[in-house]
C-alpha cells in the first residue's frame, strides 16, 4: 500500500531489459550511438512534427534548463503557487536562469486560469525596467492537484502568453497521465495548443531516471547542447538515457503504463468516494488523488502500512479543505500499483 | 579494438545487476532508502574514516559542484592546462562557481609540479582585489596523460596550497586506476595527503552514470545537499545510483576492473614499445596508453577497424612528439577490454 | 511642489563643495586615498565599534551586495511583499546572490511582524532540500510605508531570525530619516539591535550616488572587497564616493538634512489632516506621506503643477484604503523642499 | 611628477561645473531627464548613426554588460592575455555572463594580430559541445600596451571574428587617446571597421565616474536596460552622469583633454628617448608610455617623488625587454598632467 509517490515506484521490466541489453556491450560516447538517434526518431513521430529533443536525467534539470533557454536579464516566469520549480527544486530554476524569478499564481486545482494570468501581466507592466520582465509562464500537466489540462484552457493561456511574448513551458513529470486520461494525441496537449517547450518525464512512469527537453520551438534550442552539457547532463554513456526511452516509448508502453496507474487510481477514488470515513478533495484526472480522511481513518491505515503523505490544504477551495478532526491527504499510484493493494487499502476504510 | 574511451565500455555485469534488483521494487525516494545507507557507510570503509558522500550522476557535475563548494568572490581554481574541468566540460565549473575563473598550468605528463603551483601563487599577490584570488587546485588522478600521482607528490602540491589557504580537489573520474596501479590505500592518496574533495569516478569503471563527491572536508560539504538538488542531481530514485555503486564497491569490485583495464593497457603498451612500427610516447601507470604511431601504421589499424582518438601533444616533452610522418594517439582500454582484442591490434602493428 | 520621490532632489551644496575639492587634485586610485580613510573612521564613530565599509553608487547593489554575502546553495531571503528588492531593483538580489530567491511577507505600514517572520519559517521545515533554506530577513528602514522601525521592533524580528541562524539585513536607502524621527543612536537601531549588515543611504538625502554596506558581523565581509571589485563598484576614483560622505557625515550633516526632510513631511501631513479634501492614509514617522486625496484635489493638484506618485493599496488596513472616488498617493520630501511649497501644495487642498 | 595612472587624475572643471549645475535642482529619475536625453543625442552625431547608448559609472561594469549581452551558454570571450578583463576585472565578464570565460591570447604591443584570432578559432571547432562556443572577441583602444588599433587592423579581425559569428567588442577605457592619437572619425574606427559594441571611457579622461555603453548593434541591446538595472546601475540621479558626459562630449572637449595627454606622452617619451639613462621599450601612440629605465635612474626618480609602476614584461618582444640592472615601468599621462611635471622628470633623468 504505496501511495506516496510515484517516484517510489521500481523501473518498468522493459526499460531494464533494454538497459541491460545496451549495457553489454556499450557505445559511442556523448549521444552519438544508434539508440539516441531512434529515441530522437520516435519523438517526431509521437508529435507528428520535426523538434529538437535532449535526454536529460531528472526532472528538475528538464525544467530548469528548459526555462533558461528564455531567460531574460530581470526576467520573471509565472507559474502555479505550488508548482513543482516554485516549492520543490532547491532554487534550480532560478539558478540556471542567472536569477530569473519564479512568481506564484493561485488556481483552483492547479489549473491556472486565463484572467489570472492576464491580471498578473497587467501588474507588471512593459519596459518597467525596474520591475523587470515577464519571459515564461509555466504550466504543469497533470497539475499539483491531480487535473489534466484540456487543449482548449493551454490554448488560452497560451494566447494570454502569446500578448506580451512570453513562452509557454510545460512542466510534463505526469504528461503521460494526461495524455492516458484525455486520450487526446500529444500534438493537441502541446504545440498545437500553443507550447514552446515540454518536459517530457519518463522517471514517474517506469524509467529510472529518464526526462526529455522537448522544443517546438527550434529558435530557443540552438545552445541547449551546451546549456545541458554545462549543467553536467550531457552523458557520456547517454545511451542510458536512450535506451530507457526506447523501451518506454516503443509500442505507445508510455502511455499503457499510464493507464494502469490512472486506473489504480480511480479505483482508489471509487473507494474513497462511496466509504463513509473519507471523501475525495478533488476528482483525479489521472494518478494522484486528494482525499480527506477521519484522523481514526487516517491512523487505521498507516498502523496497517498503507504509506501517503499529508498535504497542506492552502490552494483548495474552502468547500473541499478538510473540518477539525480530518486530514488532507494525497495519494499516488503508479504503474506498480496493482489491484489488490488498493483494494486492500479500501477494505480499511470502512 | 575499441580503444577511444573507457566511456564507450557498457556496465558490469554485476552493477546491472544490482540496479535490476532495486528495479524490481524501487524504495524511498530522494536517498531515504537503505541502499544510499550503505554504500555510504561503504565509503567510509574504503577511506578509514568518517566522510560527507553525494552521489550524482555525471563526472562533470561532480567536479564541478565539488569546487562551487570553495568558489569566492573574485576566485580562481588552478588546474592542468589540459585538465577536463578546462577543456571539456563546457564551462561548468565556471558555471556552478558564479563565475570563479579556471586556470591552466604547464606540466610534465599532466602532473603539475609543486614548483608551478608556487609560481602561480607567487603571481597572484595577496589581497590583491583586481585580480581576484586563489580558491582551489585541481588535480586529476590519473592525470590527463595517464600518470597517478604518488602520494607525495599529491603532499608537496597539498603543501604549497595550504599557504595560501587554497582547497585541493582531486578529479578521481579514473580514481580506480590509480589505487589499483600504486597499491595503496585510497586514504593515503587523498585525505591523508592532503586531498579536501574528491570526484570519485564510477562510469569509466563499469557503472553506467554514478559517481561520488566525497568530502574529507566536512565544513564545506554543509550546504552541498541543496546545491545538489538545486543542480538537479538530488534523484528522486536515488537508488539507481545508490544500487550501482553497490555492486561497484562490493568485495572492492571496483579495484579488480580497474586492474584488469591497466593491466590491458600494459600489454598494449608493451606489444607497442616491442613493435617497429609505433612508440610509446609515455609508459603508461593505468589504462590510457599515449603512443606515436608511423603514419602508414594508423591507417592500417584504422582500415582493419581499430577505434582510437588523435591527441595534441602541447603538453608533451618535446622528446615525445611526432616527428614528420608520425601521429600521436591516445589509446584507452576499460574493464570490457579483452586480450583478443588487444593481441590483434598489435598484429597489426607488425 | 515635487514629491515625486527624494531621489529627484539635486545634491546638498556641502556635498557638491567636497566634491569639487576633491575632484581638482584627484589622488591615489582604489581607495586608498586620505579620503576614504577619514570616511571609514568616521562610521566608526557613528555606530560606536569597529565596522567593515564599503562605498558603493547605488542601493540597488548596496543591498544586492550585502545579502549575497549571506547567499547560500538553495536559500532564500525574507523581506516585506513590497521592498524595494523584491520590487524595483530588477532581480539584482538573486542575480548577484547565484538565485536566492526573495519571498514575500505580509505586513501593517511595512513593517514586518515577528509572527509573521516565526510562520513563515515554520513553513520552511529545517534542512528540507527540496524546499531551500531561509538565509537571511531584509527589513527596510523606515519602511516601505514611511514608518520607522524602534530597536524593540527590530531585536524581536531578530529574535526570531537567529533562531534559524538568519542574517538580518537593513535596506537603510532612508536610514537616515529614521535615526532623524526617532532621535536614537545609530547604533540602537542597528547592531544592538541585532542587525548584521545595514545598506547606508546617501542618495536620497543629500548625495549624488553613494551609498554604504556596513557590515557589524566582520566574518562576512572577508570576501567583499573582491564582489564589490567584480560587481563594478570598485571606483578608481573611490574619492568620488568618498568625498561626498566627507560632507555629508560630517558634523551630523545628514542628520540635519534627515530633519529638514521630515519636518516638511509633517508639515505637509498636518495640512492634510486638516484638509477637507484628503486625508491621511498612515501617519508618517519620516519624509513619506501617504494620502488618500479626493478626486478632484487629485486633479487640481497636478493641474497646479504637483508632481507625486499614486500608490497601490495592497498592503494597507482596509480602513486606510481609498473609497470609489479617492485616489491613494504617495508624497515624499527631501532636503531640498521648502516651507513655501509645501505651503503652497496646502493652500491648494482647500 | 604622478604618472601612476591615468585615474589618479581628478576632474575637468568643466565637468566638475555641469555637475553642480546639475546638482542644484536634480531632476526625474532613472535617466528620464533632459541631460540624458541630450547626451544620447550627442552620441549619435558623434558615431554619426542611430545607437543605443547606456550610461555607467564604471569601465569595469561597463565591459561586463557590454560582453554579457553576447553571452551563450558554453561560450568563451577572446582578449590580449593582457587585457582589463582578463587580469583587472576581478572576474566581473565571467560573473556577468554567468560563466562564460575569457581566453588570453598572445600579441605584441598588445594588438591582436588577425592571424592569432584564426588560431584561436581553429582551435575551437564549431558545435563541439565539451569544448564550449566561442561567442567574442574584445579589443582594447588604445591597447594594453598603449598603441592604437588603425581601422584597417580592427577590420581585419573583425572579418575573422564574422566568420564565426563572434561579436567584436572594443574596451575603449581610453578610446578618446586613440581618437585624438589618429586623427580619424570614430565612426572609423568602431562601426565602419565592424565593432557592434564599444565601452567609451571619461573616468580616465576628465570625468568622475562616467563610462558609456554604446550598441552599434540595437538587437542586442533589447534587453540592456533591465541587465544595467539589475547591475546596479540604473541610478536614479542619472544625470548625475548625463552632467559629466555632457561637458564632456560639448565642443569636443574629450578630443581636447585627450591630445593634451597623448602631447604630454611624446615629451615624455621623448625625453626619454634623449636621455642617456633611459630608453623606450614601445614608441607610445597615445598616453602610455613603457620606458626602460637604468636602476638608479629608477631610485633617483622616485627619490625626488615620481610616481609611477613597474611592469612585466611578458608580452614585450625580446629586444625590448629590460636587461639585468634595468626596469620596466609604466608612465601615463592624463589631462591633468603639466608641462612642468613632465620637464622635472626629464631634467631628473639626466
Amino acid at each position: 500500500m504505496i501511495f506516496a509517490s510515484d517516484n517510489w515506484a521500481g523501473a518498468s521490466q522493459e526499460v531494464m531489459d533494454a538497459l541491460a541489453g545496451a549495457a553489454r556491450t556499450g557505445g559511442p560516447a556523448y549521444g552519438t550511438d544508434r539508440l539516441t538517434a531512434l529515441v530522437e526518431e520516435r519523438f517526431r513521430e509521437i508529435f507528428e512534427r520535426e523538434v529538437a529533443v535532449f535526454l536529460v536525467a531528472s526532472g528538475t534539470v528538464a525544467n530548469a534548463l528548459a526555462l533558461s533557454a528564455y531567460a531574460r536579464p530581470g526576467g520573471f516566469i509565472l507559474a502555479h503557487r505550488d508548482a513543482h520549480i516554485l516549492v520543490d527544486e532547491a532554487g534550480a530554476a532560478e539558478f540556471f536562469s542567472g536569477g530569473n524569478r519564479v512568481i506564484g499564481l493561485e488556481a483552483v486545482a492547479g489549473k491556472i486560469a486565463p484572467e489570472t494570468l492576464f491580471q498578473a501581466l497587467q501588474d507588471s507592466p512593459e519596459r518597467e525596467v525596474h520591475h523587470g520582465q515577464p519571459v515564461a509562464v509555466s504550466l504543469t500537466q497533470i497539475t499539483e492537484f491531480g487535473a489534466a489540462y484540456r487543449p482548449e484552457e493551454i490554448a488560452a493561456l497560451a494566447s494570454v502568453a502569446r500578448t506580451r511574448g512570453l513562452a509557454v513551458h510545460m512542466d510534463g513529470a505526469r504528461f503521460a497521465g494526461a495524455v492516458a486520461a484525455l486520450g487526446l494525441p500529444p500534438a493537441d496537449l502541446t504545440w498545437r495548443a500553443g507550447v514552446d517547450v515540454l518536459s517530457f518525464g519518463g522517471t514517474k512512469n517506469g524509467c529510472l531516471a529518464a526526462e526529455a527537453v522537448v522544443f517546438f520551438d527550434p529558435g530557443h534550442a540552438r545552445d541547449f547542447a551546451f546549456a545541458r552539457q554545462r549543467a553536467g547532463q550531457g552523458y557520456s554513456k547517454n545511451w542510458f538515457l536512450a535506451a530507457q526511452f526506447s523501451a518506454y516509448l516503443e509500442h505507445d508502453r508510455w502511455l499503457g503504463l499510464a493507464r494502469h496507474a490512472n486506473a489504480m487510481a480511480r479505483r482508489l477514488a471509487d473507494a474513497i468516494a462511496a466509504s463513509g470515513t473519507a471523501r475525495l478533495a478533488l476528482r483525479p484526472d489521472a494518478n494522484e488523488v486528494f482525499a480527506v480522511l477521519q484522523a481514526a481513518t487516517d491512523e487505521r491505515l498507516r498502523a496497517a502500512g498503507a504509506i501517503y503523505h499529508p498535504w497542506a490544504a492552502k490552494s483548495l477551495p474552502a468547500a473541499m479543505r478538510p473540518n477539525a478532526g480530518e486530514k488532507l491527504v494525497r495519494l499516488v499510484t503508479s504503474f506498480q500499483t496493482n489491484e489488490a493493494e488498493v483494494d486492500r487499502f479500501a477494505a480499511l476504510l470502512g
